[in-house]
């Protein structure tokens, strides 16, 4: 088998799983991580890169169920340059239809200095690595972590040592993401003129945003001649972030006229997945951000932009249903039945089946009893909740607050199916109510994020509440959506605890932070 | 006088408070203007664009304002293409030490039809409007809206009569936001090329986002001659924004090497004026975004990046204080004293006087009594209050909410001097105290957008709520501060209507909406 694809289709190669998850705070739980997995595999990603299976046994967990699960996509697992990392990516992707080793090293003379390696060693040592990896899969992925610093002749010649070595995908990081589009699509070019043998693998690009350059970057590296661009949704990742998967895909179809590459995705899949990510990673995405933000279709005109596109003939013009944002779409209210709700979820990417759909149909009615039109954005906060078999539950509360000294929350919780109340008081409703419910379940969990969002304007709108809390280097993160912020945040931070408390059972305290980072030079 | 500068000079034209001001939404109040403005000034910005004189009496006030309290920089305002625009741009911007007039017209087929003009009577018409501009300001921009639609010769040609005219700089926008940096940088090197006296005039780039590029497109058009970026803060504009000030500036800093050209911005006012911007339009940066995001330098390993930049001697490495954040900066506590509250909201970029500091340190000593640490963020949080001359003032507030049932706030104002108390149920304690706001003040202002940000961790962290208000096509946003959540929406609230009654009495009912869109095709 060749990997080697038509010249005119550029391969996605998500990482959102793995490069987007590392980033701080962007941790998913496992169920999240499937959860993304399955959507990029139906938007129709090439290649998810879905963890780096040595790092912990979290990572290794996800990307083996993940594996088990894929139906089109390749499933890639990271490794750095030894035998252990490889073997162990190798056990969590095998189980896949279409699997990838995708394993690196440091190339520059700093990376080549810190395992004290020449020239010549560190060559064999690639050639090791990547023989070894081949030998387990037919499809591999070697990258030159920091390429740009490495020599030139001995950047081709590892390179070359590489694709000698059995790699199928050739990747050249812009790790720092200073790169400038020029720069990107020489790069390329070059290398794949000068190493022998470039023509029979793919090459590809992996940029990131630090000078807000990673879409021109990606799409220049493509006309270099790279055919696989790494990104993720909604540009999640370290630092600025990679590559934003719905700017490189929507540019090159709007700007297929001069950028004749195509790609697998149906772009019809984009808005779901991206509200997705932003809430299970907690990273809001901006407004005004391409594709993706709340204002991206939002013109003070609609008419006159109309105008301004109608008869222009150089491009394809982005339409928001063409990312999956419905146009005028009517809200519900309490007089919608269950077939209009399912409708309206299918239309908003939820597929739905009959016990689902009667227990969201539970809450629909409950939703709509309290407010007069239910949109779009409320349904999907509705989406966001999940059942999980809860510690923890939430039997009643009760939170006095104001200006006339401090706040006051009684709380009442389920605990194994035993009811305990405590009261206290703290510096606002959220405090005095978190207290309360510590007070209840005591824990050394930190709060390292809340955040609240009205979904849909009014008065009356629904409020969801991200929580993030972590302990012993544990993160879990809680949503939950209510008519009451303050009941809202109660759930979301116990939904978080509950999170916490079913991964401490599964691994014992800290297993499953993550261990060793990609970084973490070999 | 010459507009002509030092070939690799680039100037920063920025239009936060024309193009981004616009987008739906990000209306900002005229204080708040004057406030950004200043902030643009100071960090020296070449050109502010600092409205559309014309489009109504608030646009108005505020350019003429700008223009008489600037400093350093030159003072532009957008103008259609007929006298009275011109003329009303005019008595807006002569204030100003430096000033400018910029009119512009679509020059497109499309363009041309909709006020029925031959080619020949559209090229009279730009010689007659930018001869007309620039009897009266020795400073003129001229932009082809639409330019990409343009037949070749036609658009030289007109370009070739508006220099001729007196134009002293040539901006070609993007309208649209689907231009690929190579065309970007070649249109700009064609038309320098081709029409004569290109070379004495300065050309401009104006991108938008759509497609993510808007960085690289003016950047590739700065390689292709150009020497003028129109730019806003965090990207602040219509749909995915404008290209983001920011991103230019640094991307030339950082890379000087292979992009030579400088400006003439302190890069370590960035940080404050993103976080101003963000506040008083109400659109957040989100945590992933170059330059100004969150994360932007938060690496998972601080020593691992910077060992991977160390020796880098190819560029400039962007250091957190090279954007005015400070590095590891110790909290503030509740005996903290005033020198150190004022040493502290000076490296924030704030500068308060004697009475101004009394005011707050009164609010900075409640604040650290109720929370242990007061961090960078919390000090920012506090400082967005403003002291306007309120009518409506809160005197008390009680909530009680939870899960049985509605919520019920009683409320306490201060009407023009006059106590009065009301209580109402809602959905949700926020909702019961607007209810409770409204039966006590009846108004028909219709709640737009209302967010909640945590500003720094833990459960007794400050919420910064934004509460946007519309009544009448008038928009007004209002900020509040406060560690119960509840009590920061009511304050948020008020402020908002404080702000819709004074735009009120000022101007009539409707008076201050925008009347005319720069779209408004002449």
């Amino acid at each position: 088998m060749t990997n080697v694809t038509d010249q005119d289709r550029v391969l996605i190669f998500d990482t959102t799983l793995r490069d987007g998850e590392q980033s701080p705070g962007a941790t998913m739980t496992h169920d999240e991580k499937l959860e993304i997995a399955e959507l990029l595999d139906e938007m129709g990603v090439d290649i998810i890169e879905a963890g780096f299976p040595i790092a912990s046994e979290g990572d290794f967990k996800a990307v083996s169920e993940i594996a088990e699960r894929s139906k089109n996509s390749r499933i890639c697992g990271l490794a750095r340059a030894n035998f252990a990392d490889i073997d162990r990516c190798w056990e969590a992707v095998k189980h896949a239809g279409k699997n990838r080793i995708h394993t690196f090293i440091g190339t520059s003379p700093l990376h080549r200095a810190i395992p004290n390696l020449t020239q010549d060693e560190m060559a064999e040592k690639i050639h090791e690595t990547v023989s070894h990896a081949r030998n387990l899969c037919e499809n591999v992925q070697w990258s030159p972590m920091d390429a740009t610093r490495t020599e030139w002749d001995y950047l081709c010649r590892v390179i070359e040592i590489a694709i000698k070595a059995g790699a199928t995908t050739i990747n050249i990081p812009d790790t720092v993401g200073y790169t400038a589009p020029m720069e990107s699509a020489d790069l390329i070019k070059r290398l794949i003129e000068t190493v022998p043998g470039a023509d029979e693998v793919v090459f590809a690009t992996h940029c990131h945003n630090d000078l807000g350059m990673a879409t021109a970057n990606s799409l220049a590296a493509v006309a270099g001649g790279a055919r696989q661009i790494e990104c993720t949704i909604n540009g999640l990742g370290e630092r600025a972030g990679n590559t934003a998967l719905e700017e490189v895909v929507m540019a090159l179809r709007t700007r297929n006229d001069i950028m004749p590459w195509n790609t697998g995705i149906d772009t019809t899949k984009i808005m779901h997945i991206s509200r997705r990510v932003a809430t299970v990673s907690g990273f809001n995405v901006q407004f005004n951000k391409a594709i993706v933000g709340k204002n991206a279709f939002a013109h003070e005109s609609g008419i006159h932009q109309d105008g301004m596109l109608k008869n222009r003939e150089n491009f394809e013009i982005m339409r928001p249903e063409d990312i999956g944002l419905s146009g005028t779409s009517l809200p519900l209210g309490k007089h919608s039945g269950r077939a209009a709700l399912r409708d309206k979820l299918e239309t908003l990417g939820y597929e739905v089946g009959d016990n689902q759909l009667k227990d969201i149909f539970v809450r629909f009615k409950d939703l709509a009893d309290r407010k007069k039109e239910v949109f779009d954005d409320d349904l999907i906060a509705l989406m966001t909740l999940d059942d999980e078999d809860d510690h923890l539950q939430l039997v009643s509360m009760k939170v006095t607050c104001g200006t006339g000294g401090q706040a006051e929350s009684t709380v009442e919780l389920e605990v194994d199916g035993k009811d305990t109340i405590a009261t206290e008081h703290g510096d606002g409703p959220v405090d005095a109510t978190f207290k309360a419910i510590r007070a209840i379940f005591p824990n050394k969990a930190h709060l390292q994020l809340y955040q609240v969002h009205a979904v849909t304007a009014g008065t009356d709108a629904q409020a969801t509440v991200s929580v993030r809390l972590e302990e012993d280097g544990m993160i879990a993160t809680g949503q939950s959506a209510n008519t009451d912020t303050v009941v809202a945040s109660a759930k979301a931070y116990l939904h978080a605890l509950n999170r916490l408390i079913v991964r401490r059972e599964k691994t014992g305290p800290g297993a499953d932070a993550r261990e060793i980072s990609y970084k973490d030079l070999t």
